[in-house]
């Protein structure tokens, strides 16, 4: 009899220790391994006498605040109020994030800048650790209220750790471009959690049950998330890119498919209802379509055309998505995709890498002309044709899909 | 009898059809005529061997980002939840401003930069859009509740031509400057809106029936949007200004005229009302008119005094014009002013423009120096007085007043 | 029996005519001694023929909108909502930060800027007054529901004024380095508003009363300040540090700490909480301890593993202060403290002095290389050694806390 409460206790327990030794481990592997780099080193910068003009960090800076925005306000707000899962999931969220943060500084780090025995962080590092906090957001889109924090930061450490090698497997061996994250951020994080969504089947979950309640200001709430994704995207994936002219043009091709996405969600999701009324579900996510289905190819010559070409075609498939696939996941596959991350991660996410294969594929020397170095530097430098690229892209997403539901599976067991 | 259900059918499928439509013509135009400009292109950027300490990108894509933040964020919450028109509205105002963007990016790009045969994009052009975008929401803030979104995507249609038509001729043919759109944003939006909505004028409206429920909670949305457009405004007077100091101090002027109009807001309000109690809707709106009435001038030499002073006389028209204009609008005029633009971009417009007239006419060579050539490069070169200029710009405000009062009264048939 | 009106008319006056004669007063004193400086000044930025690239303003804009809309957003949000104080108490912090922002540029001016009988203002003026404001909003944290608001505006007068005397002996003339402002910002902002709070304390303030309504949707506002305090908190520490490598060091250092300070935060609310569920208060506030105990040593060689260090240490303080400290503050010594800003401010503000007096006193010439010029001008000159920076860190803080003391003790008579 005493077992009971005593278990009680226990499992009371868990998410405080959880949080301590997680903590604690990161704050000495930080001592052991993490340093300052060049450009946040007090000794190492002015030794180089750098000038402060050519200082990366203030162009990109902006950007990174903007991504830091979009994964706190935007993916906090935008999942959890989406579904109505209430104020606790915020501060889950909240917690996982920052736990991703450490930990993938970390990761990351260990696979692209240990060198002299060191981790050196800088920019760079801030945002990159951003990236991966928004895949595990994603992810975590589909399992919302399926299983408790303790669990969810185990599966933080598992994601975060395969999201750092799905990632140097693309973009270091691979050779893959993928800047605003298409296949290692929408794709990877979505499949993942799809695949948990999957193990953690609970048949006797109800939808409805959360609906009912003050849907009215929660769809105000989940707004605010959308306008924050919507109006800092062009950010978002041109964060990382090479700067000058890759940097501007993914920024403009991200703006202009967003507007397209907008446009044809609004269309789509009048159409496919019976009574001509919009459903706001659609509105808060399907519109934002256009930044995913981008960020493999954004900051290529994709052509103003083209961005919003791909944002009609990802609005259109992902309101496609709401209306007709996520009920046949739930029934036919035992997929509950809580929050519908498939609709405005995975499909988009796996059309974006599509549409990265075609244009590298259709890349040439006339049209990038000496830019060619920064968006393709093996085509540039001549060790890879465009097709060899194509291909090369097309090999990133089998690994990606390969990876995050192998991932996926494993983490729910 | 079966011609009833299928004129509901017909009705129900004009806003998706018009959307297809819509956006399928600016793909269209956009594959024919918009292509990257010199400093989006890959091969025109790297031919040129710009370094990146010269992309002008960099200096004007974070003032850029607060625009569309306020855009969306702002004008989308404080406009829409003012009156508690609730969510669709939001939902609306996303669509309309998302087609804005596409199609001013086409009237404004033929006006300006349309050479060799087409149209060259980058982030002037979405700045611009944006200003656009910001217009046509404005002009709905007048209109809000009395026609449906079909109708509301053709007066887009027309207000986006007009902008572009009017900015033209102030800008390039009369050369008046008018960097944060006291004229051509503000005034233009505003007239454009309250003669629309004199013929849109339904006499059933009742205003109150709106006010009843869930007040307080609307009240804060409306303030975050007030916020966002308070803190991002010395942004958006700044974003096309000429780099450099016309920069620097736009903002400096905006930020310090924002809080004069703050003041005399909180003491106008108190002192109306019978019983010394703020109303809320003063303090959401007017607060934020010492950002309009620095429109034209706060890149000139309008010096600290003059931006308080003026920030102050902004909040306190628009106060007063809440208290007594706005009911005497309605009741003599049949202009029913939904979220009450004329006291916020109306009157604070032309006040701004009047007051650009001013500060121009009192320019001199002492006061720019060398810097008169960015702010009024027609006297630096001899070929204009500073009275000229003065003249000029008030030939500018009526022009703006023309064009949106006939475009308005015609927009509504 | 006629004074009774008499007395309430006139206490109606009292908001209004006090914001008149505020806004005229400094109106008045901006015409006299306020000037653009040399970025701002149309001549004098021509004059020395200067390059876009080189203009400070552009490196420090996009840190400053962060701060503006941390101060804005994030506390007038945070600290009223938290509370239930409700909408009205959004308006008057809005209000007090906007006279705070005239009344501190002049107040600063005189002690920074004033050269040829003027002050000069332009970006940095412009961040100085926001921080400013930031300490005035924390300490209304500590007095919401007290007092009226022309009390409030009075107080605003005196602690702006001490605020500005406070920072200029310490950066001045004490040469103590506090670049995020744990002494100048919080630790003086939270012991000037319990100070305060102690003189106007109301036994039969009831808090249960405030809390009975609407939690829900008033946690969902509050964390939408919290969450803009934590992503904007490493432009706010690193906003007026020298540029280069400095800045970015401490945008970084704040970064991490963060993580930190937000997973010990849940940590210890599951603890000390008797049923292991988390309080949102704590989350809502402690989660943000990790940048304010980062303020002073942010720009300093604290290394990666001391920023996680710090953040911890301070989550915990700062949980523990909500459970355990606050109720005896109250009961023992009648400090009745609204929104708990001892705990978030106040504790973190003093540990992140120490904190800066203990990396002050260990730095090197070999950690720092060339850069010590940037961070210790005074060693660096070899006008100090380390520990003699040491202790007049230690000093300043000393100082901080008796000005915020006396003058908290001052403003409530």
């Amino acid at each position: 009899m005493a077992g009971s409460p005593r278990r009680a206790a226990s499992r009371r327990l868990q998410l405080p220790l959880l949080c301590l030794l997680f903590q604690g481990a990161t704050t000495i592997l930080f001592a052991i391994f993490v340093r300052y780099n060049h450009e946040t080193d007090a000794a190492l910068w002015h030794w180089g006498n750098h000038s402060n003009a050519n200082n990366e960090f203030y162009f990109r800076y902006p950007s990174f605040q903007d991504v830091h925005a979009m994964v706190f306000v935007g993916f906090g707000f935008l999942m959890v109020f989406l579904q109505r899962y209430g104020f606790s999931s915020v501060g889950f969220t909240f917690l996982l994030a920052a736990f991703a943060l450490q930990w993938s500084t970390l990761v990351q780090g260990f696979l692209h800048s240990f060198y002299s025995g060191h981790i050196h962080i800088g920019i760079e590092s801030m945002i990159n650790a951003d990236f991966c906090a928004g895949a595990v957001l994603i992810s975590f889109g589909a399992i919302l209220g399926k299983t408790g924090p303790p669990q969810l930061l185990l599966m933080t450490l598992l994601e975060v750790a395969l999201f750092g090698i799905n990632e140097f497997v693309l973009l270091n061996l691979l050779g893959v471009r993928d800047a605003g994250g298409s296949m290692t951020i929408h794709t990877f994080g979505a499949y993942f959690g799809l695949f948990l969504s999957r193990v953690l089947y609970r048949p006797q979950l109800e939808k409805s049950k959360h609906r009912q309640s003050s849907i009215y200001h929660s769809d105000l709430f989940a707004m605010i998330g959308t306008i924050f994704l919507w109006i800092f995207w062009p950010s978002f994936n041109s964060a990382p890119t090479s700067l000058g002219d890759t940097q501007h043009r993914t920024a403009l091709n991200t703006y202009y498919s967003l507007t397209a996405s907008t446009l044809s969600t609004f269309a789509l999701s009048a159409l496919v209802s019976g009574d001509g009324r919009l459903d706001m579900v659609h509105i808060q996510n399907a519109a934002l379509a256009g930044g995913v289905v981008v960020g493999t190819s954004g900051e290529m010559m994709l052509t103003p055309f083209g961005a919003l070409a791909a944002g009609f075609l990802a609005g259109t498939v992902s309101t496609l998505g709401y209306k007709f696939l996520t009920p046949i996941l739930e029934s036919k596959f035992k997929i509950q995709d809580t929050c519908g991350i498939h609709n405005l991660h995975g499909m988009p996410g796996v059309l974006g890498a599509l549409l990265g294969v075609l244009v590298a594929g259709l890349s040439t020397h006339d049209a990038y002309g000496d830019g060619l170095e920064s968006v393709f530097p093996l085509i540039a430098k001549g060790q890879r044709s465009a097709t060899s690229q194509a291909i090369h892209q097309l090999f990133g997403l089998f690994v990606t899909l390969v990876l995050a539901t192998v991932g996926g599976s494993l983490g729910g067991e």
